[in-house]
């Protein structure tokens, strides 16, 4: 069992604008934003031969906040058990940055930032995105940064699939990319449950075709039902039967259509925290790149990674239906296929897809022997411990 | 491979009021209902000692119209793959009833009907329902017909449950129960589900407190929202994958987020029909008597079973995953534990939960064989064929 430290303590999240009128970001679309900022975090040092930078590329609604604690924090950033000093990545021998995603909400331009060329959030003006788009943005903060080369990318869920893109299109890079929860394409169940969320949110009363925000509305019905049914997918039937099992909420039974059972008063809390902290537009504009994420799809999609090999960790849970093991499973055999080092293995935790947010010994330790290893990388068929 | 009729033929609809003023439905909770109408159809004639009738017991949006025809139906009724002449419930042989259950929309009593003491749709004042309510109004439409034992009670999913608390409570009533991809308990999980389409349909901002009907409005989207959402949950991922994969809509994608792939075309289908058959306040009341559902909570809940034993069929399919196989299990474990004969057959299928809807040899065998044979029953523990 790995020993971890202290923790990171007292972090901040910065700012920089790195595209402007002059370096506009151009998209994968060909449209292009003449104004991105971007918040981001970093912990640690970076070494003198800029050698050991490790980007962390966050979920859905993740942020930069990825460890240690802001002042008032009740709890820590969303992947303190993974980052800091003695962890899994080690703030002692890394240099750690974590970025909030293009399009997001939490102080990176995103579709209810301000439209310079109105004055008015963007709502659905805002161009449509791609998963290569949130990697152009975290290439000009490595410059940014004076970071020339990574030896690591990581990420979870859509963390992950930013990091497969990443390796696939940038091989030269990162020396390693661990690649975990995630998934190469969508299935159409996958698709069927973003798409039902996207749904609530757009048909919500106070949606208003995106200029909420102008009318000083929001619609935080639909939102909170996308978060609520999310989050059933986010954890197994498993995790919530131990968690909630029949447990009513207030001890004894107040039979009625409120909430009465437990796994009800957390589902409504869970949706009512996330219109505090996330955008419904945002919540559009990232589900639907993962939609139509399919990095393997092109037959010349490998060969710059063929010519120049990153070395791959891919990490599934086994209790994960929203992204399952087949998932990560095909990510290692098109990566094997093309002769590239894969290592895999399936964690076998009960808690569904959220597992890769949770302390996992052997998760952990998987990450931290992977990243701190030299040793010669190979297709390791590593099944559950 | 089961050779099958032509089926029924154009069938019709009645309606039936078993209870009045002076005679009231008596609830579980012991409210009453001064007035309660039943829509039903029969199949097939009783016979002259009445041992030949069959009930079917209708799922959660289901209706009366189990089989056969209406005039300017563009399909059969909703079971008319497993009934009609010659089919596992063979209306040549057997006495086929099929009603609309009780806090339904489809000509049976429900909460958008009239309450007779304000004129009004009774909305949230409608009484809250407890399986055993069906059961009773089941119970008064076979002595309407002049039905005074089944041969044997039939249904899946919610229609499973009402058997299993049927022949629970009135073992006398039956010879046989056939238990389809139904549970004795709903998990966390579950009820989750349930709750977030209930959720979307009570944030609707057209819901007024269940008073839409009064002000000549529906909540549409949050009724839309709830179908969408739970028809992902009554199939499979195998089977979405296979019906839709990734296929686009309109066969060229259209990016953006309107519909685009199939399976949101799919849904979003799924979701209007629903709204012109299917009514907020009914989709409420009998989800959650659902959720309450638990038979075999009573120490002493089998006893009178035990005195005058039913023979059961459990069927579960091995790929639904809303109620999966353990749910069928532990049901099959429960009445084994009390020496109950039950058959058991986990029915291999890819399609998930609406399964138990769909023409599957192997399925519909094996329900005629059980209902049509004398075979001494007992506990066998079939497995996949």
């Amino acid at each position: 069992m790995p020993e971890f430290g202290d923790g990171l303590g007292v972090v901040e999240t910065r700012n920089v604008q790195l595209f402007d009128a002059k370096n506009p970001l151009v998209l994968t679309s060909g449209e292009q934003l003449d104004e991105v900022v971007v918040a981001y975090e970093t912990y640690g040092t970076l070494n003198a031969d800029r050698s050991n930078a490790i980007y962390i590329c966050h979920a859905l609604t993740g942020d930069a906040h990825a460890a240690g604690w802001h002042p008032g924090d009740r709890r820590p950033g969303w992947w303190d058990t993974m980052i800091g000093p003695g962890k899994a990545i080690d703030t002692d021998h890394w240099f750690v940055v974590c970025s909030n995603m293009l399009g997001g909400c939490q102080g990176t331009t995103g579709p209810s930032s301000i439209n310079p060329a109105t004055d008015q959030p963007w709502g659905l003006d805002f161009p449509l995105l791609d998963m290569a788009d949130f990697v152009t943005v975290h290439r000009a903060l490595c410059s940014h940064l004076g970071v020339t080369r990574l030896h690591a990318a990581v990420g979870g869920s859509l963390g992950g699939m930013q990091v497969l893109r990443w390796a696939i299109d940038h091989p030269a890079d990162m020396d390693d990319a661990v690649v975990v929860a995630a998934s190469s394409r969508l299935t159409a169940q996958n698709i069927a449950f973003s798409a039902v969320g996207r749904e609530a949110i757009m048909l919500d009363e106070n949606f208003h075709a995106g200029r909420f925000a102008e009318l000083d509305t929001n619609p935080d019905v639909g939102l909170a039902i996308a978060r609520m049914m999310a989050h059933i997918t986010y954890n197994s039937e498993e995790g919530f039967q131990e968690k909630f099992g029949r447990d009513l909420q207030y001890g004894r039974s107040s039979r009625g259509f409120g909430v009465d059972f437990a796994v009800e008063g957390y589902l409504e809390h869970q949706g009512e925290v996330f219109l505090s902290r996330f955008d419904a537009l945002s919540y559009l504009y990232l589900t639907r790149v993962m939609d139509y994420f399919d990095p393997f799809a092109a037959p010349d999609a490998l060969d710059a990674l063929r010519k120049d090999p990153v070395r791959f960790l891919v990490i599934s849970f086994d209790s994960d239906w929203r992204f399952s093991t087949e998932h990560s499973r095909r990510i290692v055999r098109r990566l094997a296929a093309a002769h590239l080092p894969v290592s895999f293995r399936d964690i076998r935790a009960p808690w569904g897809h959220d597992s890769f947010l949770l302390t996992i010994d052997s998760y952990l330790a998987t990450v931290k022997a992977f990243v701190e290893s030299d040793h010669e990388f190979r297709y390791t068929a590593w099944e559950r411990e």
